[in-house]
């Protein structure tokens, strides 16, 4: 006998997706491969702006220049038994001083940190989400998958 | 004025990173790269047996076919404010009716859920530790290799 609820529908995953990806002081972890086939993995926080993921970081990183290099990267938010997996491509990266200060803002609005105070070095990604798989347990594996090829299943 | 305690020292860290790879129903996120550089990322029960990381999967899946082929990957354990990060070589992949029975017995002791329950179509993943490091938040960014080639440095 399980006390587990029963899986979630597609709605309500979305909902839930959404949640997580705009929490205050949301994080996420961020998975890249160099060209070469390295494999790379850091924590980061996350901000959920107009339907992109968007990451500052230092530009000498593995991070950095894996996704500029492979365009495309894997990002999980949430926690291990309640993922939200975001397959993303680059849409743009720059310093903060090229990026749209709008977007500076609405990080620094979800991030416990605001990246104007040190812009040095830093770079902006703004990731495109092309699929969003969310599930919790093994019985949500099915049904996962709410986003595709960049749209929306609900 | 900050309340948050100083750093920890590195025997500190090496102490939290191996309750944390030992605590009952770990999990982790497991990021591989494929030889085109696809970056793979999904999370899995973790058992620390032997100073290992073990993971037991299904072999019909891009973390299995990953590592298999690039013999390497990058494991994170903790949370993303409390990182346990673990560069991995694969030492061992096999089925699990080829796989050490006191191997099996720790990963169902540690986990919560027992792989020799539907044994059929998985892999376990013996990946020995290379580089560890541990750290919480950008002040423990410093002092955060506590494993280096393999070895410990505490």
């Amino acid at each position: 006998v399980s006390e587990r609820p029963p899986p979630r529908s597609a709605a309500e995953r979305r909902r839930d997706a959404e949640a997580i990806l705009s929490a205050r002081h949301a994080d996420c972890w961020i998975a890249t491969a160099s060209p070469t086939g390295d494999a790379h993995l850091v924590p980061l926080s996350l901000a959920w702006v107009d339907g992109r993921v968007v990451l500052i970081t230092p530009e000498a990183t593995a991070t950095v220049r894996n996704v500029v290099a492979m365009r495309t990267a894997r990002v999980a938010a949430g926690a291990t038994r309640d993922v939200v997996m975001v397959d993303v491509e680059l849409e743009a990266s720059a310093p903060l001083a090229d990026t749209a200060p709008a977007v500076l803002e609405a990080f620094a609005g979800q991030a416990d940190w605001d990246p104007r105070t040190n812009p040095e070095g830093m770079v902006a990604l703004i990731l495109r989400p092309v699929r969003v798989q969310v599930w919790r347990e093994a019985d949500e594996i099915a049904g996962r998958t709410i986003m595709r090829d960049g749209r929306w299943l609900v």
